[in-house]
């Protein structure tokens, strides 16, 4: 399995994705999902990949080097619109090259891919591209990509991330999404490619690979959750009504004993209305077919 | 959609349900997804369905009224496995009657449920069930289950629920843990259905149904993400070492411009380097072929 997440804010984009790969949980790798294409003070493109490996691997070559020298890379398009159809291109050229024999071995043409970068005198851009090779941009209301096992790190995405914030701030809550994905997803694991880019910077200028020994990761692994526990030990707990004084339409939705179906209950109890509801179902049973 | 979550802590059971069902985004109801059996003082058990809400009616009915009398009930049957066991059976009853029909339509046979409960002079177990009708048991190691969309609520389980928490603050979780499934997935909805049980009460003591107008859950959805921004505004941001000292083998993976393609990247730059691999590109286009 894969996480990877992106961010578009104002200061500019982050990308972090983890590296564990695995074709069964008795066949695990690892294998980077950050592939940067960057041409110092002229443009600066990050892509992540998630899904099937030989696929990816296979539009990531495409991307970089075409199989026809005429056709357009990511060093040399014009705008990142058009990078992102180029990935839509490559995706479906491996669809073509191996669909059909993956159909055959009921295995899906499973990947997704996330572009963001920005080309010098043009704004950044964030895409996330499908496996049909159709894709989506983010936006002020969605400033945020994931592919992979996305659902455990998205309640704090959700939460915590707006486009106004501090680009090192989003970087936080990348990792912060991540960690929770780790926590709750063993075939998610480190290390993991971390970039932050710089709006108008054009280069990479924030990279860092965190493995186990990184000192920040471990600060966020160990305090967010310990903070989480705190925070959740402040919140008082809840106060209860006497079940018997819930008003009308509120009460538990119960299923009744069978009545008249001779089964009687396990053991009669003291309730009037439960002792009549057994003497029915007594009465049933004493009663001929 | 459907989230349910049932946790097993030493003082008891907590057992919460949302009530939205939908087929296609145009066709949302609300329906409940909690039943008790209730025999006071001798027996208490809840089921929580999850999945095609047709099969879990189905179920629901066949256990409330068997279709044979003489076939045991939740009101009969002599411990909780038997219980799970019968849960069981009606979802393979189900499966019987509605399986090969579904199928000729595509429609996966989709559902699944968590039975809890006590029946006097024994233990309180917790059973998640399977739409195969084979089942597993809450342990000290993994104190709780979840059907339907579990996984943005399952991290504040992960890091918060342990089995000797008071009971009430196992509720807490279970609420905070719905939160963020409301938060993150619109087909998941209020009201909710939330029961405590007590250990060794054999009855319901503790039930609500919650609506956007229960004070106790409007602030755990206020405080609980508030709390969580500041916390997460006090972790401190990363530093960044400089990306031209990052030591070997910590460095992005690149994909660099196609040399000999006859491919020119868009704009020269200054870098040595890459001007080097410019010249080497425009040297390739010179070439004839």
């Amino acid at each position: 399995m894969t996480y990877c997440v992106a961010t578009r804010v104002d200061q500019g984009l982050v990308f972090l994705a983890d590296t564990r790969t695995n074709a069964g949980v008795d066949h695990v790798s690892t294998f980077r999902k950050m592939t940067v294409f960057e041409q110092p003070g002229e443009r600066v493109m990050v892509l992540l990949t998630a899904g099937n490996l030989a696929l990816t691997q296979s539009v990531v070559q495409l991307l970089s080097e075409p199989s026809d020298p005429e056709l357009p890379t990511p060093w040399n398009v014009p705008n990142m619109f058009e990078a992102a159809c180029l990935v839509g291109r490559a995706v479906r050229d491996v669809h073509r090259m191996h669909g059909s024999a993956l159909s055959d071995f009921n295995i899906e043409f499973n990947c997704s891919f996330v572009l963001g970068g920005q080309i010098a005198g043009q704004p950044m851009r964030l895409f996330q591209i499908y496996a049909a090779g159709n894709f989506i941009e983010a936006s002020t209301m969605s400033p945020y990509f994931q592919i992979g096992e996305a659902k455990y790190g998205k309640p704090i995405l959700d939460r915590v991330l707006t486009p106004s914030m501090p680009l090192d701030e989003a970087a936080k809550c990348a990792l912060i999404s991540m960690d929770s994905t780790l926590r709750s997803n063993v075939s998610v694991g480190l290390p993991l490619d971390l970039l932050v880019y710089e709006k108008d910077s054009l280069r990479v200028t924030k990279f860092a690979l965190i493995d186990h020994d990184n000192d920040y990761f471990r600060m966020i692994h160990s305090s967010w959750g310990e903070r989480l526990r705190q925070v959740f030990a402040e919140i008082p707990d809840p106060q209860w009504a006497p079940v018997s004084a819930l008003p009308e339409g509120k009460s538990p939705l119960r299923s009744e004993p069978p009545l008249a179906t001779g089964l009687g209950l396990h053991k009669p109890v003291n309730e009037p209305a439960l002792a009549q509801t057994l003497a029915q179902a007594q009465d049933g049973q004493a009663e001929p077919d």
